[in-house]
């Protein structure tokens, strides 16, 4: 029996990394004049990478890594005014729209009739709670929880602060390293809906995938039927 | 009956707004070149007020604010050298070490025998988490929130989502603003340990803290046998 289907938030009911794509498209043509693109791109993420254990995920972390990038990048020759322009990325990230994916609303909808549902999400907090509320799903949600790793500890603490059982919790997300392995590995269950783009620091290696079994489904409108399978 | 005792973090367990004032002094020592001292601090405020409905608390909130702040007093004439300073800044508020109050350890740990003890804190998750483990506090809370705001409406889903009432739930803190008066709007009850400065944000005119309730003790020390007159 299922008594918790819990959903990820980012690239499962909205679109998250086009809006990381587009603004490191924008950094890479601020900085131009310095480097090349590829060479800049390299440089961000091994800065995301480095700065992850001190600044955590979100936007206001990748923010910190850009301006840190180009003050390398350009050996403090950087501008005030080109500062300010990843200021002004990172203003249009906060408050781009919440675009959810194709028949979210409606799948969310059908999930809460039959299940308790929980959000579960890494990154920062005051952004994930922003976007719920602005996603217009916050009513669907009985609980949300914003965590700073998804680690396979982070999901038996989950169950078990609910009292819970490890069996009784689905988890539904796009990520195989963040959504789906750490909960098997918990005890629970998965579903993998993929997105059109992996972020290259959440890829897993098909060998290990392959001990893993999960259901795997291409959109989250099928969701709801997998999920009354399971249960049923 | 008290069932759960909460507790603020931030100068309540631990100090640090000594930690953003002195920030905010190297702040201002590395703009004096360009302005007063007064007028960058009162720059620097207004930007953090502004950047608290963008950014929400915590020191990465903080650090975008000094950036700004520093392009706008400039007038974009800040040097990327500056900037990197103003990044250095920020490590270091990261990475400085979790001072606790005295008598926290012993207060917490007599609390722990005889009540479930709570942290309820405002701020960035992943740095807030970071403090806990690093304080060795961590396994005297059998539960942690960290919340985006202290509102009375926080307070009544904190004690909802437990399945208590809110006269059974008790909070202890240093914020009248943030951990007092709303916690007795929502019906629950409050220990008030003010810390030696109060930032200008979080004061609460006399007028209106006259009309509210609750105790209040010089230190943490004492806040065992309040809780225990409380309970009895």
């Amino acid at each position: 029996m299922i008594k918790v289907v819990a959903l990820d938030a980012d690239d499962t009911l909205w679109h998250n990394e086009p809006l990381f794509t587009e603004t490191k498209n924008r950094f890479r043509d601020l900085l131009a004049g310095y480097h090349s693109p590829e060479w800049i791109e390299e440089r961000l993420y091994e800065t995301e990478i480095k700065n992850l254990r001190h600044f955590g995920y979100g936007i206001k972390s990748f923010a910190l890594s850009m301006i840190e990038t180009a003050i390398e990048l350009t050996e403090g020759r950087v501008s005030g005014s080109e500062i300010q322009e990843i200021m002004n990325f990172t203003t249009d990230m906060l408050k781009a729209p919440v675009c959810l994916l194709d028949d979210v609303e409606q799948a969310v909808s059908q999930l809460a009739e039959s299940h308790d549902l929980m959000l579960v999400t890494k990154g920062d907090l005051f952004d994930q709670e922003s976007k719920l509320a602005r996603s217009g799903l916050g009513d669907f949600f009985k609980d949300v929880e914003v965590v700073t790793e998804k680690s396979q500890a982070t999901y038996e603490g989950i169950a078990a602060k609910r009292g819970i059982e490890p069996q009784e919790f689905l988890m539904v997300g796009d990520s195989l390293k963040s959504d789906i392995l750490p909960v098997i590995d918990a005890g629970g269950r998965a579903i993998h809906v993929p997105y059109a783009t992996v972020w290259v620091h959440e890829t897993v290696p098909d060998d290990v995938i392959r001990t893993y079994e999960f259901a795997s489904v291409q959109a989250i409108s099928e969701v709801p039927a997998v999920v009354a399978a399971l249960a049923g």
